[in-house]
C-alpha cells in the first residue's frame, strides 16, 4: 500500500530552482533533466518551473521529450504556458498541443496572439487542429469552452457486443478518457442517446444499443454561459453532459469537474479584481509590465479619491477652527469604507447561492437599513464616547458620532443594493462595488461631520 | 432531445415566496406543496426555501414525504439547514439523516449543537448512526470529512462473476453510488487493490478480481488535510481516493468532486473573511444576530483606527497651520490602503498556486520594492501636482508627493509579505491581513506627511 502520507506543504524542504537553471545553462542530458524533475515533491514542480527565465522554459522544453514537454505545459501558470508557446517553433508547439486534452489546447490557442495560433494550427495534424478551430468559436467560460472532444460515440444500431469489442481493440487510448457514458449518436452525428457504461455489464450481449441507452438525453448548447451549467450539474447527479450545436449535432462532452473549477477560478477572480488586480500578475513577471497594470486601477482610485477629498476642501474654514476634525475624517472614511464592503460581500454570496435575485433592491435596502441602525448607533457611540473623552467637548462627540452613525447607514444601504445595481447595468459588480463605495460613502461621510460642524461651530470652537 | 435552454436567471420570471408560505399558513395537502415546489423554477428552490422562517420551514418538513424533506434539507444554505435539525423531533431528522449522502450527514451532525447530534444519532439505524460518529471524528477539511461511506467493496478472492452477479443484484442501490472504481479488500478490511468497474468489461468472467485490480493502490489517510488532497488530484486524473486508517483499513472514498467543491468554499471564504463577513451571514437570519458579528470585525477595525489616527493628534499643530494638508490625508490612507492590498492579494494568489512559499520573504520584498518605486513615483508625482495646482505653492506638493510616494512603497513591501509573514506565525493571512496594513499604512502615511510638513513648516504657511 502506498499512503500518500508525505509532509504538508510548508513543511516540505525547499527546492532550489537555481539547480534546474544550472542543469538548463549547463547542457545538461535529458535524462539529468527528467531525473530532477521526476524528482521534485509534490508541489514544487509549479514553483521551480515558473521561476525560469522565458528563455530558459524554451530551452527545458525543446530538451524534454514531447510527453514530458506536454507536461511542464500544463504546470505552469497559464500566462506562463502562453509566454511559452509564443517562442515554441511553430512545429514543436503544434506536437505539444496534439498531447494535451482538447480544452487546455483550445484555452492556450485562444490565449495566444492570432498568427501565433494559426501557425500551430498550420503544422498540426488537420483532424485535430480543425477540432481545436470549432473550440476556438467558442467563449472560455461556455460549453463550447469547457467541453472535451475526447469521448466516446456509437452508431444507434451498434450492441453490446460492437460496443465491448470497440472498448476492448481500443482499451488503451480510452483508457485516457475519462467518461464513464458512451453517447449514442445518428447518422448526421445528432445525438438520440447515453449509455451508461456500467449499464453494459448489466445487458445481454445481443442487445441492440438502442434498447439500453437513456433516450432523450439531457443536453447543453455549446453557447450555454458557466452559470447555466452550474446550475444544470447542481441539480443533477451527472458526471458530464454532452454539448451540441444549434442542429443537435454532439460537438463535445462538459464534465462536472470542469464547471466546477471554472467556477471556483471565477470566484477567486472575483476576489482579485475586488482588490484590484485585474489580470493575472505573477511575480516572476517584468516589473514595468506589473507596475502598470496595478497603476491603471490605483489611478481611477486616486482620481476618484481627489473628488471625494474635495468635500474636505469645501469645509476648510470649518476644519481651521475646529482642527481636531481632521482626525475623525480618515476613521470615519474607512469604518464607513468597512461597513459598506461588509454588506457588498454578503450581496455577492447571496447572487452565488441563488438566494438574492438582482432585481431585490428593496429586500435587501430592509434588510441593511435594520443593520445599520444597529451598528450605526453601536459605532457611532464608541467614537462619539472617543472624541468626547479625548477633548472634554460634549458637542465633538455628538458631531463626529452623529455623522459616523448616519453614514454606517448610508454605506450598508449603499454596499447592499450596488452590486445589483451594477449587475443590472451590465457591469463587473466584483470590479466596481468597492471604488463607487469607496467614493461615495468617503463623500457622504466628510459631508456629514463637517456640515454637522459648521452647525455646531459655537459650541466647538476653542476645542483644538 | 431536451436541451437545457431555459434562460439565464436574471431573465426567469420571479416566484413569490409568499405563495409557499401561504401554502403552509393554510394547511395545505403535501401534493399541493410538493407540486408547488417541483414547479419552481431551475435555480429558484433554494431562494424561496431561505426566505421561509424557521417555523415555516419546521412546518414544511413534517408536512412532506421523508424523501421530499430531505431533499430540501439539501438545498438549503447550510446555517438554514443546522437551525432547522436543531428544531425537529430527533426521530424526524434521523430518518433524513439516513436519505442524505454521509458525507453532507457527517458535515451536518458536526454542526449542530452536541445534545442534538446525540439525540440524532440514538434515534439513528446503529449501524449508519457508526458510521456517521466514525466520520464525525474527522475534521470537516480533511479526507475523512470529506469522505463517502457508499462505495463498493470486494473480497479479493471474488471473480468477475461474483462481482458482476453483485453488481446486478444490487443495480438499483449501487444506482447512487458515483464511484467508477470497486475497491478490494482483506478479511481485516484492509485495501489491496482498486479495480476499474469499465475493466470488467474488458476481463474474462472467470478471473479472479485479485489478477485484475490494480495492486498497491493509492490511498490518503483519513486525517490528511484539504491541500495535500488537492495537490493529490491535481497531478493524477483519478475520480476518487480510497482514505485510510492507520493500520490501512478502508473508512471511505474521497471524490475529486468533494475536493474541488471544499477548495472552492475555502477560496470564497478567503473573500469573505477580506471583507469582514467571518461566518457565513444570510439576510434572512435575525437582525441582531448579523449586527452582532458584523460588529465584531468591525469594533477591532475601529480600534485600529483609532490608534492610527492618533499619530494625526500628534501633530496638531502642524496641521493647524497648514489646514489644506487635512485634505490629503484622507488621500494618502486610501491610496496606500489600495495599492497594499494589491500586493496582499498576489502573494494570496501566489500561495494558492503554489509558486510562492511562505519563507521567501526577500523574494518578494526585492519584487514588490521595484514595483513600489515605480508607482510611488507615479502616483506621488500625480498627486504632488494637484496639490501644487490647487495652492500654487511647490513645497506643498513636495510634501504629500513624497509622503504618498514612499508610503506606496512601504505598503507594497509590507502587504506582500505580511500575508507570509502571518502565516508562518499560523494566523489567516485572508483573515487579519487587511486590518494589519491599513493600521500600519495609515500610521506611517500621517506620520510621513505631517513630519515632513513639519520640516517645510516656514515654506508651507500662508498657504490655507
Amino acid at each position: 500500500m502506498q499512503l500518500s502520507d508525505r509532509e504538508p506543504s510548508t513543511a516540505v524542504k525547499p527546492v532550489m530552482w537555481e539547480e534546474l537553471e544550472q542543469l538548463i545553462a549547463t547542457g545538461q542530458s535529458p535524462e539529468r533533466i527528467e531525473a530532477y524533475l521526476a524528482a521534485l515533491p509534490v508541489g514544487e514542480t509549479a514553483r521551480v518551473l515558473s521561476r525560469l527565465t522565458d528563455d530558459d522554459r524554451v530551452r527545458l522544453i525543446n530538451v524534454l521529450p514531447a510527453d514530458e514537454a506536454a507536461g511542464v505545459i500544463g504546470e505552469l501558470p497559464r500566462p506562463q504556458a502562453v509566454e511559452l508557446l509564443e517562442r515554441l517553433a511553430a512545429a514543436t508547439a503544434a506536437t505539444l498541443m496534439h498531447l494535451l486534452p482538447s480544452d487546455v489546447r483550445a484555452d492556450l490557442l485562444g490565449e495566444v496572439r492570432t498568427e501565433t495560433a494559426e501557425a500551430i494550427l498550420d503544422a498540426m495534424h488537420p483532424e485535430i487542429a480543425s477540432s481545436a478551430r470549432a473550440m476556438a468559436c467558442y467563449a472560455p467560460d461556455t460549453a463550447g469552452g469547457l467541453m472535451i472532444t475526447e469521448y466516446l460515440a456509437y452508431p444507434a444500431t451498434a450492441t453490446v457486443t460492437d460496443v465491448m469489442d470497440d472498448l476492448r481493440a481500443h482499451a488503451d487510448r480510452y483508457r485516457n478518457y475519462s467518461s464513464q457514458y458512451a453517447y449514442v449518436v445518428d447518422r448526421e452525428r445528432r445525438l438520440v442517446g447515453v449509455l451508461r457504461l456500467r449499464d453494459l455489464l448489466l445487458a445481454r450481449r445481443t442487445q441492440p444499443v438502442d434498447e439500453l441507452m437513456i433516450r432523450n438525453p439531457l443536453a447543453v448548447r455549446a453557447d450555454a454561459p458557466l452559470n447555466e451549467l452550474e446550475a444544470f450539474f447542481d441539480e443533477r447527479p451527472f458526471f458530464a453532459v454532452p454539448a451540441l450545436d444549434e442542429t443537435g449535432r454532439l460537438l463535445g462532452v462538459v464534465s462536472r469537474d470542469a464547471v466546477k473549477q471554472a467556477g471556483s477560478d471565477r470566484n477567486v477572480d472575483d476576489y482579485r479584481k475586488a482588490q484590484g488586480i485585474i489580470r493575472e500578475e505573477l511575480r516572476s513577471m517584468p516589473v514595468l509590465l506589473r507596475a502598470r497594470r496595478r497603476l491603471a486601477w490605483l489611478s481611477i482610485n486616486i482620481g476618484l479619491n481627489v473628488i471625494a477629498a474635495s468635500v474636505i476642501a469645501v469645509y476648510q474654514d470649518t476644519l481651521a477652527s475646529v482642527i481636531a476634525l481632521a482626525v475623525f475624517l480618515p476613521i470615519i472614511s474607512d469604518m464607513s469604507g468597512c461597513s459598506g464592503n461588509q454588506a457588498v460581500a454578503v450581496t455577492m454570496r447571496e447572487l452565488t447561492l441563488g438566494v438574492l435575485r438582482p432585481a431585490e433592491v428593496m429586500y435587501v435596502l430592509g434588510k441593511e437599513m435594520l443593520v445599520g441602525i444597529v451598528n450605526g448607533l453601536a459605532l457611532g457611540a464608541l467614537i462619539a464616547g472617543v472624541a468626547w473623552l479625548w477633548k472634554g467637548n460634549v458637542y465633538l462627540g455628538l458631531v463626529v458620532g452623529a455623522a459616523l452613525a448616519l453614514n454606517t447607514m448610508v454605506a450598508v444601504c449603499f454596499g447592499g443594493t450596488i452590486p445589483l445595481v451594477l449587475k443590472r447595468l451590465r457591469f463587473d459588480p466584483a470590479l466596481a462595488s468597492g471604488p463607487v463605495l469607496t467614493t461615495v460613502t468617503d463623500m457622504c461621510g466628510f459631508f456629514l461631520v463637517l456640515s454637522f460642524a459648521s452647525m455646531a461651530l459655537e459650541k466647538l470652537t476653542g476645542v483644538a
